[in-house]
């Protein structure tokens, strides 16, 4: 039957485009999966930190793992050239007027780019709290980039995104000494009532703070994922 | 007739929801300019400074002007809350999963409010650099709040935010001494290639910066729609 009301349209065209979005991440998790590649939808606000991150794990891997990204921004591919200079095979996703990357766009990338080998794939979300978190792209573990200079209320203020982290990276931890209003226990205590698991790791992409930390949580949670694909083979 | 195409249906819906938002803005538009009240749209990313600027404010123009405030967020009062605190007539609007603002979510707001004898009426938007552009809520100006920690390329990565501003506030200008990778030309660079006349202010709401030609600005802007509104009376 026809709707006429506007409201009830919304909700409908919305739930139909979640609903296809979710197909194709399934369809994206078969290939990431198939090729025992781990993916991870990185999110966080502009300018968190999210590129410097992935700049940083690309050094501190060095050839020892094989990564590759895809860096949604509205315009510009910055992000994604950053990511080539530092050795990651790097494509961008101009979204123009969206504010998130949805499974679609992640799919038209994924067959423009050679998997062969690659361990970890990264894809680096539009800078924005809200909507990144609702779209699935076909990853297995969601990372949260919040800076220190964000405050401690973010994880209050945007709980869908928090709830749905798997991980939260702290970073711009060397500026703490400069922000009297801001405290890792308060950002830890607001993360714990949102986090159904909460994890936390401070890290400094400038200062090598926390880089081996997180290259271990990454190994452990490739690992785990292999295991639970021989299990079910 | 009825669109069976969901791509179709999808603009459509898009389209009829601006234009209702339009003709609320318009009437919210109203409002304000009957009662003589500046309203301001502040937006930027989450963590930006955007409370930290109206706290300041209010300070600053002590019981010289008379401020009221609304605080978007997904999730908290936080923010009107503080607002409070520093002096403003505040509310805050918890929108839930939206991403920014809308017209009606402010008219709802304005029949609460007493706006007898407010000059300026700031509308803190939800933490974003994409939604809260699009979506007019009635306002005679366009504020954006940047944090120097964010870095130098946001104007370009998000340009219909920065394009549409009709000021940049630049905040947390005192950490700029420790970020070796931020430069403020950089960014003044960036922001003309977007925005079609310039303006940024470096503000320190912390220490003091900026904060009296930030009051020049809305004085200026708030006599200019005074004159203006008299012209045409």
């Amino acid at each position: 039957m026809c709707q006429k009301d506007s409201e009830v349209n919304v909700v409908d065209v919305q739930t139909r485009i979640l609903a296809r979005n979710d197909n194709t991440a399934a369809h994206n998790r078969e290939h990431f999966l198939e090729r025992d590649i781990f993916a991870l939808n990185v999110m966080g606000s502009p300018g968190s930190g999210k590129t410097a991150v992935l700049e940083a794990t690309a050094r501190a891997f060095g050839d020892s793992r094989k990564l590759a990204a895809l860096a949604g921004d509205l315009a510009t591919d910055n992000d994604a050239a950053r990511l080539r200079r530092a050795g990651l095979r790097a494509r961008a996703i101009e979204t123009g007027q969206a504010c998130h990357l949805d499974a679609e766009m992640v799919h038209h990338e994924l067959h423009h780019f050679d998997l062969a080998g690659v361990d970890y794939f990264f894809i680096e979300n539009v800078g924005n709290l809200v909507c990144p978190a609702v779209y699935d792209l076909g990853q297995s573990a969601n990372v949260v980039v919040l800076s220190v200079t964000e405050g401690e209320d973010k994880p209050l203020k945007y709980p869908t995104m928090f709830a749905r982290a798997d991980l939260v990276l702290l970073t711009k931890t060397d500026l703490l000494p400069h922000l009297p209003l801001v405290n890792v226990p308060a950002i830890l205590d607001a993360l714990a009532r949102v986090m159904p698991d909460p994890r936390l790791i401070p890290i400094s992409p400038l200062g090598g703070e926390g880089i081996i930390d997180w290259l271990d949580w990454l190994r452990m949670r490739r690992n785990a994922m292999l295991t639970t694909s021989e299990v079910f083979a």
